[in-house]
């Protein structure tokens, strides 16, 4: 990239900061201000925030308008609902900024809520920016690499992944969204009212049906609690014996009433055999593994700041992450 | 897709026959003609020579100006040097008609002729066609998905990748270039002056290099004969024991002196434990295995036409596999 790209940090909770830190050392960034909604995040002085000394003077800000400069980019990891991201994202893309969020559902915004997806493409052409979500799970391990690896086969019946993620080893956030600590009746009463579990496993199948062509005829989305055979205690909380201990959600999606797509993800703590999986059934068939899985939390933080080069090579609009070209130069 | 595409088959050796085979099934897929050099393969049915009813009719011809219709996109599969393939595909680009093609060196022009490299973009733009040179390997297992993988690591610090093919379950061609048969000095003789040995393995290096944004300071290719332990026989040829029955290629990349890219080939008969196999040096590290390998004629012609509506959706020029958006409903 020959001028440096003008970044600014939406979010600044464990991946935004760590999103906001790696883009400051890369030679193509320069950082121009970081955003939160959070009161007792505003006026903070991101050099000290960050511990990163180009960044001092700089403070933190409640709204886009009030930053200093106008950045060309913005990374977004606030939420992960379509809607509230929508508020937070139209003010920005209005101004030509561009946008990599985090947020689940705009993996495959058109799931959830078409209408509001098609406004957001349509601000995103009128006023010149580029808008993705992305992500390690959604935006990668259920749904990018399937799709890369459907590049080399062919009449394809049915695509099969699998994810086993020990939560032992991650953030607080994640611990408690798989329902840690809960009984397991209450986790599962949440999950079906929307307020536990991992969001984006259907934006993952739906890409995947979109990516190959298909359609779906039905989208099935269940989630179990996994119940701790014994106490268990993390750097963030302590789940007792009976209790939740993380979950098992699973997604299946059918085309003329066979299923041809299963997600299938475990995420508890002290999960053993940690990995990720994904057949093809197709000509030829696929298998791969990848033993120990893709870790999270760093790996999120890689696909978001490795997504802005490769979004500003594409149109102006709201984009999925397979209209991505890959390698463009990221280090 | 709205309109079918028109498209014509350029070399109808065993990847071309299936590809064409293929191409013909699909429902985006109108079928024109075929191409070949070979004397004895012009003015053939192309009904009689696939057993497709639909193509009969229509004879295979020896230039693409012989065709009844201009096609849409053809598919080049003829020639493993960018040389002699500039020959046969400059004047198909001329006429605005965009081209998948299996050409090993195709995948990076730039290595091998950088001159005719440029030349061959331009005219692709002035003439409003596309070009791009992919295929399973170079193409897709030591290229293509190590970038993939790529997008969510950081700090990147080395990449490994290895491949193990069992040559006895592939076609002929495959299992003479590899040096089945030949004296072990007369194989690595062959190697060195260009006539033996796997084509593109430097250039998937060098794409895999491309894409990080790395500027090699040197690539080194290498191979030895794997020499056969007892008589082999194959459905085409057979080896003596102390023959030549494949090869261990491999090619390393430096940055500033620090090897940082090692591509390790190893195609021989009868090979045990087929696999590939992906390590990436970086934050997080990832290894990933696919168990038994991609099975490479049916992944080859499978990469080919997937290709295809995939080339469409970009501009006009001589594009890299990495240029491609993924998911494009190739079903």
């Amino acid at each position: 990239m020959k001028s440096k790209v003008k970044i600014a940090q939406f979010g600044l909770g464990p991946i935004g900061m760590e999103c906001l830190k790696w883009a400051a050392s890369k030679p193509w960034v320069q950082v121009i201000g970081a955003i939160d909604i959070a009161p007792a995040k505003i006026g903070v002085d991101l050099g000290k925030l960050t511990g990163i000394k180009g960044l001092r003077g700089r403070s933190t800000v409640a709204a886009v308008d009030e930053l200093e400069q106008k950045p060309d980019l913005i990374f977004h990891t606030a939420v992960s609902r379509f809607r509230p991201a929508y508020q937070q994202l139209e003010p920005i893309v209005k101004r030509g900024i561009n946008v990599v969020s985090s947020c689940e559902e705009l993996l495959f915004p058109n799931l959830s809520e078409p209408r509001l997806a098609s406004k957001l493409d349509r601000v995103c052409r009128q006023c010149g920016a580029r808008l993705v979500g992305t992500g390690v799970n959604p935006g990668f391990v259920m749904d990018f690499l399937p799709l890369c690896l459907a590049t080399v086969s062919r009449e394809i019946r049915a695509i099969h992944i699998q994810r086993v993620v020990n939560a032992s080893t991650r953030r607080e956030p994640l611990q408690r969204k798989i329902g840690s600590g809960l009984e397991p009746q209450e986790f599962e009463r949440r999950f079906q009212a929307g307020q536990a579990g991992h969001a984006g496993l259907k934006e993952s199948l739906a890409l995947v049906a979109h990516g190959l062509g298909w359609q779906l005829s039905t989208i099935v989305e269940s989630a179990k609690a996994v119940v701790a055979g014994r106490n268990i205690r993390t750097r963030y909380l302590q789940v007792r014996k009976g209790q939740t201990c993380g979950l098992h959600q699973r997604a299946e999606g059918k085309v003329d009433g066979q299923v041809r797509l299963t997600l299938d993800l475990k995420m508890f703590l002290d999960a053993k055999n940690e990995h990720d999986a994904i057949q093809i059934e197709g000509d030829p068939p696929l298998a791969v593994v990848i033993p120990g899985g893709v870790a999270g939390d760093q790996a999120t933080v890689a696909a978001l700041v490795n997504a802005a080069p490769r979004l500003l090579r594409t149109e102006p609009g709201l984009r999925l992450v397979t209209d991505l070209p890959l390698g463009t130069a990221t280090e």
